[in-house]
């Protein structure tokens, strides 16, 4: 595994690679790595010849009130677990390399973003389409992963990638779960003992959600009460940000529970947000 | 020549030649091609082994009271004109394929746009940043070639280049104009012949400006008003949208004329916009 900072020198790696005819995998990280993302760089080592991990913490992703600085950070030990997995290519963009003083151009997309954790974290997504543009740009991979458990994220760089034609295939693989079924986070660090026990119930809640959609409920507000009263029953902690019934394609809000539904939610547990779904097919 | 019409046909005919170490050049044009563009084409065929032109109307860098309907288009003349330059490929995308139903992700810059034609055409920009970075992923060229006559344009592709780490090198060619000193444009066709015959005083007004700034005047008040003033006086039917002295790199507005300036100017005559500018080193 060879570790690069500089973004040119990525670029050229990438495009020798190209010229050579080998199929590149990437996935772009934040770092804090558990086994969510290395599930992703095990599939990336199985479909390509060369796979490149980036991990960047990225400033324009956060708000002002967010988490950007106490963001959990172990690049020795990320570095490690990619070590591990048998990478080529651990890439670490340097934020002044990435956003230099007359940086000014952003990727909005007009619809998907008006949804869940869109409407809760303003300019999130920008940031995210933005950061991915540069580094599909950078690394020019054949393959990007991203997890489940971004469904939005995942939803919108699919839409980005077909709208702005990059010519880069997406995989998005399934949400990797603690025992208890609590969702593998990077935030899940901020959890004490208590708490992390507690917030399995997030996902319990979202699996009585689904019982009753597959028992035939299909009213929308039934679920979604449901699944708020069994949070707020388990979790001394929390404080629900949604809890959403939405169109898996476009993330519209569900009325009447027809064919797939993505019941979605967002959860603080004491000051830690956490995020988790289920894709339901009937 | 070959005429390619399909977006992913245009890629693969890219990824081969790139895969073949094969440099790409790229003109992207609107059509209604005129020298300005031939001289694009020319220097695009000298720098590379591969040229790609492309003819597309964008609908999105278009405003609701602009003219995206009666805008020239000329495809059989072009296609003569590009055939007889020897290029390699004419892609002719279709503007459903270019923007399909779901589609919804544009590209926003934040300074650039907010000066000289910018202010004036509410959109026009985030809808050219949007087309060329969808043609630079389609077309994937190492060189990418512009006019100066749009050069608030060609800054916000080479900022656009920049920020979103596109591996593509541009190159601006100086402005091809009539004997009369007019610039070349596709919309000077809709000028009546005294029109055209006026509106070279554009063109001789930013020379006067010029003349005076070389000359010593450093206040941008009396260079405009000068500029203004000559206009006026010798194209009947004028209208100023604006005259500015601005600053070559971002386009703020210069008061004080110390080192360079962009002189630029957009004007119509009769319901006509034509836009002129010429750059100042002092």
């Amino acid at each position: 595994m060879k570790t690069v900072g500089n973004i040119s020198e990525m670029t050229s790696i990438s495009k020798n690679e190209i010229i050579k005819g080998k199929k590149i995998g990437f996935v772009p990280t934040m770092g804090a790595l558990h086994e969510g993302h290395l599930s992703l760089v095990r599939e990336a080592r199985l479909d390509n010849d060369v796979t490149v991990t980036s991990i960047f913490v990225n400033p324009i992703q956060f708000g002002p009130n967010e988490d950007f600085n106490k963001y959990p950070r172990s690049i020795e030990h990320d570095s490690e677990l990619l070590r591990n997995e048998n990478i080529d290519y651990l890439f670490l963009p340097d934020a002044r390399q990435m956003y230099g003083n007359n940086f000014e151009t952003y990727i909005d997309l007009k619809n998907l973003p008006a949804h869940l954790c869109g409407l809760k974290r303003e300019g999130h997504f920008q940031g995210v389409a933005t950061v991915v543009a540069k580094l599909f740009n950078i690394v020019m991979p054949h393959t990007a992963y991203f997890g489940q458990k971004d469904y939005q994220q995942a939803l919108i760089i699919k839409r980005m990638i077909a709208d702005l034609n990059f010519s880069i295939d997406i995989k998005i693989m399934p949400i990797v779960r603690e025992n208890t079924g609590l969702a593998l986070s990077s935030r899940n660090q901020y959890l004490t003992q208590t708490q992390k026990k507690e917030a399995s119930a997030i996902y319990l809640a979202l699996k009585l959600g689904e019982k009753l959609i597959l028992g035939g409920e299909n009213r929308s507000s039934v679920v979604i009460n449901n699944v708020k009263e069994f949070i707020l029953a388990n979790i001394e902690d929390a404080k629900i940000d949604y809890v959403c019934a939405s169109d898996p394609e476009n993330l519209s809000d569900i009325d009447k529970i027809e064919n797939g539904v993505l019941l979605a939610a967002a959860v603080y547990v004491g000051s830690t947000r956490l995020i988790d779904n289920i894709l339901i097919r009937r």
